[in-house]
């Protein structure tokens, strides 16, 4: 985090973050950012071509070309080959390509960066069980039932369920009034899914358990029941909490 | 996070995420990602110079180049001018760059992001309260006091603190066992500070109040009071919560 400050500009390129105050060059990405704020573009909008940004900011080609490559790894902006390039949606997906790398890297001990996912997963959905019972409290959810039968179908066939299961989660969170909490789960969960086989974790035992478990959340939840939300949120992490422990000894 | 399969590729390119099974291309990006997996190279080694990167990858010399960047970006890799390139930290910066960009981008409406971004700092100070109070139950800490008395004098002499503050909310979480929850907590913590200002929130009201519930938790936490430290947790994140709410009106 101490860089922040030198990456994180754009309006006022004085902002203190991170407890340094370096003063720093506007680059070009920041400025093509400022464009987008002056012009009061929003996520989808077009922007000018390649060769009106260079004739607007009055830098090179290749400058204008960098700069919207790192704003691409941003999702600030977003390349449609053919038709343009946009205002991109600022998604997590930097955060999940970062985390997934470092999980990667840094497997020796005993497997710390997948279980700090799981970890903060856990502990956020968690935290949120009070807001998911009292959005869900006494509706009824038939697209998210149907998730949980196609989990139990598969889990019951021996077969993994990730699509399902990432659904099940997302439709969860969209209903709190905090989109940026259903980002950041979703995220962790790409993360998640995405170290577990490249690390060779078995997760094959216990399918069936972590797939009923998504039945009792989301009873627990039409139910009203925080309680019984959070035991369901607990034994739906146990299987994995377990292989993990496992590997470690 | 539609896109996160994309992206996120690494070892194995058929990694499903997102609910996505895309077959893509390896890009150079990749191929680096896989260079330092496989040398097991660790965040602050050496990489190899970019005309060794061209000759052993067999890519070129615009093409690493261009990778380089981007990994940049995700502070994958590192370039210290003079000194060569190195395996980054992979910190969270990338992530506070998108979301202060989208703090300030969407503003419009009740200034969403914002207030999103501070009840997710709120719900996690909050989720972690057993952990910090189990850490800290019985110690003494002359650092994180001598922080509280610098916030205090500062707040009383009319100044904001934002250096001791972060360095306090990052004290508190650096004992914790999972390093994740800090991390992110600072990002978010970086995201809150460099947008307020650029939204012209008003956070001059209520310094004093502020300062004194750091030292509030600190002495919760001490104690071994962990009701006692959400209370304060909570008083802490009221005056910006009433300044929001006051700009929404």
């Amino acid at each position: 985090m101490r860089t922040a400050n030198r990456r994180s500009g754009g309006r006022s390129a004085g902002v203190k973050t991170g407890g340094r105050a370096a003063p720093r060059q506007e680059t070009t990405a920041d400025r093509i950012k400022d464009y987008i704020l002056g012009e009061g573009l929003q996520p989808g909008d077009l922007l000018p071509t390649e060769a009106e940004l260079c004739e607007h900011l009055g830098v090179s080609r290749s400058n204008v070309r960098e700069a919207v490559r790192q704003l691409t790894t941003l999702d600030i902006v977003e390349v449609r080959h053919g038709h343009g390039t946009f205002v991109g949606n600022m998604s997590l997906d930097a955060l999940v390509e970062s985390l997934v790398f470092r999980g990667v890297l840094v497997p020796g001990d005993d497997l710390r960066a997948l279980r700090e996912v799981i970890d903060l997963r856990l502990t956020l959905d968690l935290a949120m069980a009070e807001r998911i019972v009292d959005a869900f409290r006494g509706t009824t959810n038939p697209e998210l039932h149907a998730l949980v039968k196609e989990m139990v179908a598969k889990a019951t066939g021996g077969s993994p369920f990730p699509d399902e299961d990432r659904a099940f989660h997302t439709g969860l969170l969209a209903r709190l009034d905090n989109s940026l909490v259903g980002q950041l789960v979703g995220a962790f969960w790409d993360v998640h899914t995405a170290v577990v086989p490249k690390l060779g974790v078995s997760v094959a035992v216990d399918l069936e358990r972590t797939a009923r478990a998504h039945g009792d959340m989301l009873e627990a939840a039409e139910a009203g029941d925080p309680e019984r939300f959070r035991l369901a949120v607990t034994t739906h992490y146990e299987p994995i909490k377990r292989s993990l422990d496992e590997r470690a000894n």
